[in-house]
Order: C-alpha cells, then sequence, then structure tokens
C-alpha cells in the first residue's frame, strides 16, 4: 500500500478500499469463499446451502428522512442477502453504543429494527451490546449479519454476458443526497427521502427468471457507477449505460448540482441492480413495477463489446464519457 | 428503564446489562430463538442444526499482553459457538476503523485474525470494512459473526440439575487484570497475559460426555461470578463455589489487591465453565488437563438446594458470601 495510515477513502467502497481489500485484507485472509468478493458468501453446510453477509453501520445522522440507522442496518444486510439468490432468514444483531445516548433514541431504533424485520420476514436470533465511554465513538454503530438459504429458483451465472441488459428497479442517490443535506442541515423539500428499504420481497418475485438472470448487486457505497465497475471489471466487455434512461430524482438533481456531486456514485440503500438476459428484460421490468419498491424500474444499458472491463455514459447528448470507480470519498459515514 | 441516558453499566455484562436487554430489547425483538438469552441461538435451516453469535470487540488498548484485538474477536466468537455444544465453521469480520490507523497495525491485527483462525480451523467468508473521520471513534472496532454446525454428540439440557459439579478449565481474571494493567501503564510482570484463545478444540474433546455434560459458558464480560449468575437465576438451586478451588494467578490475586479489583467478577477470554453429572466430574478434569489450554482445569463448586437462585462463595475461613451479579462497571472496553 502507497500510505502508511488509514484514509477516509478507504472507506469509500471505491478505488482506495478495493485496494485495501485487495492489498491487505486479502493475502492474509484469503480462502476460496471469500475470494468472489460478492455481496456475501456461498457456504455450505450439511447438504444446505447457505448465504452469510455482514455489515456495520455508521452512518450520521442516525435519523434521517426515510429511515433510521436501525432501518438501514436491516435492510442492508437483507440485501445483501438477497442479491444473492437468497432467502433472508436470520439476523444477528450487534449494537456498540457512546455512553450517554438518551434511551428513547435506543428505543426508537431498536422499534425501526423490529418493524422492517417484520415486514421483511426476518428474525433477529443472537445480539450483543456494547457500551464505551463518552467521547470514544459517535453515539450508536450497528453490525448486523445475514444468512438465508440459497433459493434453488436462481440459477445465477454470476457473470455477465455479451447483449445482456442492465436494469434498476427505480431512482439513484436518494439514500445519499438525503443523509448528506440533512448532516449539512439543509432544508429538505419535496419528497426527498433515503430509499431505505429490504428488497427481499422485490428480488424474490424474480426467481421465475431462473438462469436468464446473471448477476445482481445492490449499489450502496460508492453508488451504481462503482457497482457496475465491479460488474465490467476483468470480464473483456463493457458496460453502456443511457443518461436518459436512468432515473434521477429532481430534488436529488438539483441537490447535486448545488453540491457539485455525481448521482451515479450516490450510496442507494433500497436499488437492485439486474443484469438478465436481454429477452426477458421488458418482462423483468414488468414484474418489478408490479411491486411498490419498484415502479420505476428501468433497462439503463446493455452489455456490449465496445469499451472492455469499462463503464460509459452515453450523454443526452449523445457524447460518451467513461465512468470510473468513485476515487476518493465523496460522503463520509452514508451508511 | 429507570435512567434516560444509557451509562457505562448497561455494557457491563452484569446487572444492568440484563436489564437493558430484558426491559429494552427484548420486548421490542422478543422471538423464541432470541429467548434463552444464551450465547448464541441454534437455528434449523433445512434440516441442520446451525449455532449463530455475535459479538463486537472494542478492547482498548488494541494490543496487549498474549493477544490483540483480532485475536480476541476471532477466540471470543469461536469459544460462544464452541459452548453452545457446536463445531465454529465460519465467521463474518467487519472492521470499523478510525481515519489515520496506521496500515501496519491493522496488518498485525489482520495476521493475528489469520493465525488465530488457522489454529481453530475455522474460515471467513464474508467481510466489511468502514472508515469514519479522526475522532468519531477510537482506533478500530471489530465485529465477529460466528456460524458452526451443532455437535450430535453434546446432548446438553443446558440445565443444571441438583449435585452437578461446576468445573473450570484454568485460573479466573488473566484477561482483565493484563487490560487494565496495560491501560494503566502499570508495570506487568512475572507471566501475567491475557488467556485470550480459541477454545474450540479443547471443547470439542468433551463431546463423549454427552448429557453428562448440562451446560457449558465462557466467563467474559462481567467474569466468573456473573456467568454461575445466569446460570442459577430461576433454578431454585444455588450454586456453591470454594475459593481455595478456584485458580487465581499470584499476579492477578497481587494487582487485584492493589487496584480493589475481585478477581471473580473480570474478564476471561479463554475459559470455559462446564456444569457436569458429578460422577463424570473427574474425568472431564482429567480430559481437560491433557490439553494446553485446560492444564489447570478444577472442580471448582457443586449446585446445591441451599440458596436458591444464588451463587454462594465458600471462603478459606468456612464463612459463605452472596456472589452477586457484577453491579456498576469495573473495567469499559475489556473486550
Amino acid at each position: 500500500m502507497k500510505n502508511d495510515r488509514i484514509l477516509l477513502s478507504h472507506g469509500s467502497g471505491g478505488k482506495l478500499s478495493h485496494q485495501l481489500i485487495k492489498e491487505t485484507l486479502f493475502p492474509l485472509l484469503e480462502n476460496p469463499l471469500l475470494a468472489p468478493l460478492d455481496d456475501g458468501a456461498l457456504i455450505g453446510l450439511d447438504h444446505s446451502q447457505l448465504v452469510m453477509t455482514t455489515d456495520s453501520y455508521v452512518v450520521d445522522p442516525i435519523f434521517f428522512s426515510g429511515g433510521d440507522i436501525g432501518k438501514l442496518a436491516v435492510s442492508g444486510t437483507i440485501n445483501d442477502v438477497a442479491v444473492m439468490g437468497a432467502i433472508p432468514r436470520y439476523l444477528s444483531l450487534s449494537l456498540i453504543i457512546e455512553e450517554g445516548l438518551p434511551v428513547a433514541d435506543l428505543q426508537k431504533i431498536l422499534q425501526s429494527i423490529q418493524n422492517t424485520c417484520r415486514s421483511a420476514d426476518v428474525q433477529i436470533v443472537t445480539g450483543d451490546t456494547k457500551v464505551v465511554p463518552r467521547g470514544a465513538m459517535d453515539k450508536i454503530f450497528i453490525n448486523t449479519t445475514g444468512v438465508g438459504e440459497l433459493s434453488p429458483r436462481f440459477k445465477m451465472s454470476r457473470k455477465i454476458n455479451l447483449g445482456d441488459a442492465v436494469i434498476i428497479n427505480g431512482t439513484i442517490g436518494d439514500h445519499g443526497t438525503t443523509v448528506m443535506a440533512q448532516r449539512e442541515g439543509l432544508n429538505l423539500q419535496g419528497n426527498l427521502q433515503s430509499d431505505c428499504a429490504p428488497l427481499n420481497d422485490l428480488i424474490r418475485n424474480l426467481s421465475d427468471f431462473g438462469e436468464q438472470i446473471r448477476i445482481m448487486r445492490d449499489p450502496t457505497r460508492g453508488g451504481l457507477a462503482t457497482t457496475l465497475n465491479e460488474l465490467a471489471e476483468g470480464t473483456e466487455l463493457g458496460i453502456v449505460i443511457r443518461e436518459e434512461e436512468i432515473p434521477v430524482r429532481k430534488e436529488v438533481q438539483g441537490l447535486c448540482e448545488i453540491l457539485g456531486l455525481d448521482p451515479l456514485y450516490l450510496a442507494n440503500e433500497g436499488k437492485v441492480v439486474i443484469v438478465a438476459a436481454d429477452s426477458v428484460a421488458p418482462q423483468i421490468v414488468e414484474k418489478l413495477r408490479l411491486h411498490p419498491l419498484g415502479k420505476e424500474a428501468r433497462i439503463i444499458g446493455r452489455v456490449e463489446e465496445r469499451h472492455p472491463n469499462k463503464v460509459v455514459l452515453e450523454t443526452q447528448y449523445g457524447t460518451h464519457r467513461i465512468v470510473d470507480m468513485l476515487t476518493g470519498e465523496q460522503l463520509p459515514r452514508i451508511c
């Protein structure tokens, strides 16, 4: 590693995060199950195929429009299990709390955790609570680790193919902009709120498409741009997305222009990117749109031979620009 | 809850921790799998019986004599799976890092994680890394969540019975005293070091004893006293331990006297308390002593009718005193 100290960008989900994982964590922890760098791990235990995934949530502020750190911690981990083609079943819940946190805040967060678990039909089965002295951390951090059962109906190759369509279930950048605006004390207008939501129900509806769905990912830290780059990397194929097809809320676009941010790099917490055979893509979009969390589903791009290993944005003016992974850190503590 | 803010003692593992869990977390999260308040959860997935457990580690300092936060995070979670009578197989690893942490420190911690995983034959299968701005937390926190397969040979009732023996595999208070002394800058002499170690190999050796082992627990936060109180609670039976049988290192005893601490309440990170049928207790001790981590194994007490739901210490002078759960917080950030 070029740096001798950890930088904020090592946690951005972008280029430096990948470097940290590949150069520092992997050489020490490498094993075949960890290697694919997916959102979760496929583990086999006594004939059953399980998926296991973990995330720690450090979002600031802990309450935001459309959610809170509790709803986020449950939704985020559920989504990581679901995009692996598994049915999320069990969660662990580990709280690190700063001395002095109002108990009312904790109760509000726990209530939100319970509501999200119920609505997504998952159970918290084990937990842990640590309290650290005032000043040793900021308010509350939450880890959730999820275990799910692999659905036999999904038969994802986990690889993109030439001609595949790239689909998303709705607008991008909602979570990132909301958290950012609230942190900066900007007055939120219109219906700007985090998209934070568990997607397992929406995703389960797609299992009929079997092997025609190649891979799914949830574009959280690093945003859509980083997720697509991960999919294109090392495939000798490129992904071309069309700017005019990518759904972005007016309010998000407006805030991004004011703050100099690019919605392509902003975190989403209720979005799934689906790469699927072109022939079934319109049916997938139709199915997604029947669900409350997929009403604005669109085909946003295609897998092409041009631009191998790259992601390219075709702008509204017909020009093309390469969309790299996130470099640096746009928004620390976004999730 | 009587308090409207979270206190350090809510994380002590003692009385206020139990109150927080029972009064605030349980009503919101309750489900039959979470209810037993064990070190882990028994979950059934597709005919296999799994154990899942989680812990976040916030120990300060992150490097200490006998271990570091990495070794601790792997050992602690392995031990929670093992005392449930399961074979630990898979771990998730989630890092929350403060901006500015020396990369060399991270590498040292990861190396230690790898060494501990190898020696215990478990695999890290999924992970997450977050970086928070300088000052938003202290150095590094680690969450590990473990999944193991229930061993069919253990047939623990998970209940103590009249006449059962209480066994421990070695000296108490080593981890707590070491971390405390190092934090306070006290000069450590002799062989005072943390007992931090994975116990799965030691525990697996006991599976032949089947249902004659009733329950096992690892006495971490809150120490031996708190663990025994958890075992006695609600059983209408009492646990009587004999002071002269409880192994305590000279150095630990000395430091405790200077600092006004009681080894019974100090955290252990390489100890297991085993409640077993009296008839096989000597054989269990013998078996434990064959293992490097069980050389000082002893029978330290018995389950009696006297003192229902209480733990009682029979002192070296023949007097009896009630040993309550930890109240308040002796040592924040001990694990």
